[in-house]
């Protein structure tokens, strides 16, 4: 066993941490030290994440994104000496070590890669638990499917940017939602009092995991019984519109605005709009908190494939085919990017020069790049300028994106390098 | 509201219990009378149970039973005139009630009824909450499939008939199970105390649906913690191999068995064996305990169109192309049945002549029928020397088989005797 110390704590490495080679739920029954449980609430504590999150259904309650099985279509992958080049890849990390491509897979403790490049699927690789057919935890990538959905809305003059949360679900009154505009829940620029600390069990993040039914309760528990009884409890802190200020619970009141609207369960709306139109091999996962409520901050599920085929559809600025999945026109708005000097270089030293628009992040660099980003390292990188989409599942043991950061960002850069310098 | 007497008790009739007449699950949220939760312990219950009987994975943790993108073959329908010859049909019931098809159909909740004769799908209509999309619990219809794989294992020489449980499973030594043979487990002749009466909350049935995980835990609960916590649990009661004895947990027993046989989950060995090759269109769903072990007793949820795929295989004898799926030996075991001086005719009044063999329910008449038979009106019925499939999903707000039979047999009877003019 090796281990590696990461933010000041020692974590098993990932070979070491592999769910096969660490045994996880092998067995008939498997040992009683290697079953992993709900109830137990290890599913989203490394090393169990690692087979947990390619796992999510089997766990919790969940309901399907659908594919349509008459449209879907096979992304075949293409080989002309890619792999070998990327595979050979060496590259400096941001603490100033040199590492090999492999090494920066396993240090990023990825659990599946997949690169499209020029619409051609060149590279694909799985570790751990994740297998082509298994969906795995998105995290936040959630958000930026969700919100291009919205964005598509306010295209097409459905939603308005000026409209109040309050103007849509009157519920909300009160609450830090009532006059919190759809453009400030889109840019995460609403003043709300939620905090993230994990460590404080006082904490609202708890009580949204509580609320959602993706932890195990406390008994006794009287928190909000589920996600939307919660939301209208949140209350206002600071101004809207002033800084971006990460909030997850701002895609939530998102997705309620938009099932009131449209009509249709956020699942159905996304399987419709976007899972069977783009000929997606299998179906999502989304979680659904104890009345039936897709967890949309955090909840989605998808084999790497559908993630790197979504990704793919950005980068073709919405049009697959003859059809435009997406208006143009949303995907030009994000790489245009939000508002800069609302983004922190303090909370973001990683990140200088990037802004947040429509719950993607938008580096405008001049390959016109955006990512969706999700915690224990899901991305979604989408490089429209370079034709370049790279999709990765991962299970790496610190929660923040800035711990993978020190390699996802030059590792990125290196194989954006070299697909660009257009010998393959 | 119109409403129908049914062993005593008056129930809103199939029309006024529509899922969507009642609003269950409708609205963003839905209003507080009409959100079904698992915690409310009502998933199960009427009228509830027509909406939750197609959203399994939504209520409670399921793995899936993977299809293949691959080799998923779509089943196209047929009609030359069909469907309006079964419409016109009008038979009798066992009341003595002169019903037509439709109301046979309504009479039995029927969710989703497809047909397959000759090869063609010629008839197949959905009802309240199911959708051609949608798995929906097939409860023991669960047991016919596990229990196939089975008997072609037997037929490999992996499984031997004379094998004690025992021999397999240490851990079921001082049960009931530890003498039990494979034989009398496939055709449940074991000799184990399980009650099934619901209204004793003592009895078997509810330790087998509280360590399942199907149904909400009391609180505090010391009860099995999980379904293989529970087997070795079940006492001895009577000899084996002497009578038929529907018991639930034998194929529990099977799964166990077949799992440490084969180093695969259930749910991976019936993709592998059945689903993949079948060329399903959908995925299946099999609902897990706490610890990810498949509910095979009752837990697999299905699309219409893949339950009758499954039919058609059994009625092809195994058949499918130039690929035998399975051995056709083990139908034609099947339609041989089981020891009908085994089946006791007070037990099953309806049933006159039927034996049990493999988990399938054999009728020994002269179209070498045989069903698959679920609670609340689940059924797949073969007929290989008709060529006919019937497979039905149905919410029935009376659990056993023999409420809906009253309808079921001779409405099958009636469109058998239809198809096998051969006037269409």
């Amino acid at each position: 066993m090796s281990s590696t110390t990461l933010d000041g704590t020692d974590y098993l490495d990932a070979v070491s941490s592999d769910p096969g080679a660490l045994g996880w739920m092998q067995g008939f029954p498997p040992p009683h030290n290697r079953v992993i449980r709900f109830e137990d609430d290890r599913c989203f504590e490394f090393p169990e994440s690692r087979w947990s999150l390619s796992h999510i259904r089997e766990l919790m309650p969940t309901v399907a994104v659908s594919r349509d099985p008459h449209q879907q279509r096979t992304l075949t992958a293409s080989n002309d000496g890619h792999q070998e080049a990327i595979e050979s890849l060496r590259f400096i990390d941001l603490t100033g070590q040199t590492l090999s491509w492999e090494q920066g897979l396993l240090g990023t403790y990825t659990d599946g890669i997949a690169i499209i490049h020029r619409g051609r699927l060149v590279y694909e690789r799985y570790f751990g638990a994740l297998r082509p057919h298994l969906p795995h935890l998105s995290f936040s990538l959630t958000k930026s499917y969700v919100a291009t959905l919205a964005a598509s809305l306010i295209y097409q003059g459905v939603l308005k940017d000026d409209w109040t949360a309050q103007h849509l679900i009157p519920e909300l009154k009160g609450s830090a939602y009532a006059d919190a505009t759809i453009r400030q829940l889109l840019d995460m620029e609403v003043g709300v009092r939620y905090s993230e600390d994990y460590a404080d069990r006082q904490s609202a993040v708890w009580q949204y995991q509580w609320a959602t039914g993706m932890r195990p309760r406390p008994h006794p528990y009287d928190g909000p019984a589920d996600l939307r009884a919660l939301l209208p409890l949140l209350k206002k802190e600071g101004e809207h519109g002033q800084v971006f200020d990460y909030k997850t619970p701002n895609t939530e009141v998102l997705s309620w605005i938009m099932e009131r609207l449209t009509g249709q369960p956020i699942a159905q709306f996304l399987s419709e709009q976007l899972w069977a139109p783009l000929g997606c091999e299998f179906d999502g996962t989304l979680i659904v908190d104890p009345t039936g409520v897709a967890v949309t901050g955090a909840g989605l599920s998808v084999t790497l494939r559908d993630l790197a085929r979504f990704g793919e559809l950005m980068c073709r600025h919405g049009a697959q085919g003859i059809s435009q999945l997406i208006p143009a026109a949303v995907i030009d708005e994000l790489i245009k990017g939000g508002e800069q000097t609302h983004f922190s270089a303090t909370d973001y030293p990683l990140l200088p020069g990037y802004s947040y628009r429509n719950q993607w992040w938008v580096t405008h660099n001049a390959l016109g790049a955006f990512e969706g980003r999700g915690i224990h390292g899901q991305r979604l990188h989408i490089a429209p300028r370079a034709e370049l989409v790279i999709a990765r599942l991962a299970s790496h043991p610190v929660a923040t994106s800035a711990a993978n950061d020190l390699i996802t960002l030059p590792l990125f850069a290196a194989v954006t390098e070299l697909l660009c310098q257009e010998r393959l």
